[in-house]
């Protein structure tokens, strides 16, 4: 197997941080680190573990580290990110998550959330463009909200969207259906009933023994199911919906079609 | 040119930090990335820049990141990074100073210096051995005093130390002594008459308009002056003495010396 070029990594090298829990799971450093090899772009995305109660200090801490430049942050960090930023973009502010933060040149953090852009896109481009469907979404984190705001960007018919915390949903829901009246709907549980697409946008199925986030019995014949994650590519709930004959949709597209999203936002 | 090969970084990576500052001059990665990626062993080195004063925090949070299991440390954090270790080797302790510190499995941390053995290595390998000679040692910081500890080890017959904070001096200088009872001698400024080598232990040289940090004029014909500066590789010290014919010795050699070591001590 030929391996891809790398980046060369000396003390001129812009370091950007990626952090998450679990880590190991994490692609955007085997798909970004090609990309910036072939162009000759002096930068790396190094990965970080970081538990949630330590997210804070440790990000107080790297905005010390005067070459790092910038910061990703995936599961479950997502929506402490966005306190951690001096500004947000309004659909950063509305999903109440940002999943990248830039050093700005006075030493100020921006933050913006490219995951509702890049699920949607990918999702399109798979021949599933949501606009006037009805579409749940499953988990409404840091992922899941920034994916719902995509979505009625995206002009869906009715975005439905399902937690189990209820105090979790609620505030979302609220935010939403102020931004996009009439076309928000929230429920506790799962009612697939007359959907025509569901994302799972919880973390369960990152671990091998995680329950499916839902079952896809309930769902119409002509539904698509949409998963988040990444790695394992082929999730539980994908192999279960296929198997019951749905279309799928994996978590890969979302992350690929943000890669000229990163590139753009720290100017790489 | 050909690129050695880099490592490739994905979330299984075990990430090690490089902290200095300032940062653009270390060699570390350019070494030691080409010799991971032919061992296949999945680890990166990270060079960030930090502060004086940002280091303890900065240690402090690195210290929750997971997969961080090591940091190397360069001008001016190794007197400030000992204290950050949970132990530390005999050496280190005495020479007030580590470079890598290193996570260990019950998650506490442990430190030592191989600056020290790395450039009495470099030495003898250039045929200076420096057993039984007089060897100045200008600067009182981390890597001399580690050089120090080293050269007394290698047998010097007087090890002298200079540098202009008198406080600094006097502490390196009763350590050493009571370990290494009648061959260590202090000076607040260079005395250079009747000394083989004489070695620059300052960051004087890191930056094109920085003073010489000792004149090369009072030096005997047969002496060494050796810089442990590696960017540039020629410092205006070296050029300066070579100038005047005597033998000098550059920076590369004491750390070339050393990855085998980091090698061993973060079981890469």
């Amino acid at each position: 197997m030929t391996v891809p070029p790398q980046p060369t990594i000396s003390g001129t090298t812009r370091v950007y941080a990626l952090l998450g829990d679990p880590i190991a799971q994490v692609r955007a450093p085997g798909l970004l680190h090609p990309v910036l090899a072939r162009r000759g772009t002096d930068a790396v995305l190094v990965p970080m573990q970081v538990a949630p109660g330590d997210v804070t200090p440790v990000v107080h801490a790297l905005r010390q580290v005067a070459n790092l430049h910038g910061i990703l942050v995936t599961v479950p960090h997502k929506a402490a990110a966005l306190a951690l930023a001096d500004r947000a973009t309004a659909r950063a502010r509305l999903a109440g998550s940002v999943n990248a933060l830039r050093r700005e040149p006075d030493g100020t953090w921006s933050a913006d959330t490219f995951d509702g852009d890049g699920f949607v896109r990918g999702l399109v481009e798979a021949g599933h463009d949501p606009k006037g469907l009805r579409v749940c979404v499953v988990g409404a984190g840091g992922a899941g909200s920034a994916i719902a705001v995509a979505l009625l960007d995206a002009e869906v018919a009715e975005l439905r969207l399902v937690d189990t915390d209820p105090s979790r949903l609620d505030t979302l829901r609220r935010r939403l259906a102020d931004a996009y009246p009439g076309r928000v709907t929230a429920a506790t549980g799962p009612q697939l009933a007359g959907l025509d697409v569901v994302v799972n946008a919880t973390p369960l199925g990152l671990r091998p023994d995680d329950p499916l986030p839902f079952p896809v019995t309930g769902l119409p014949a002509h539904a698509v199911v949409a998963d988040i994650i990444m790695q394992p590519a082929e999730t539980a709930l994908l192999r279960a919906a296929g198997g019951r004959g749905l279309a799928t949709h994996p978590g890969e597209p979302m992350l690929a079609h943000q890669l000229d999203s990163y590139l753009d936002f720290f100017d790489l």
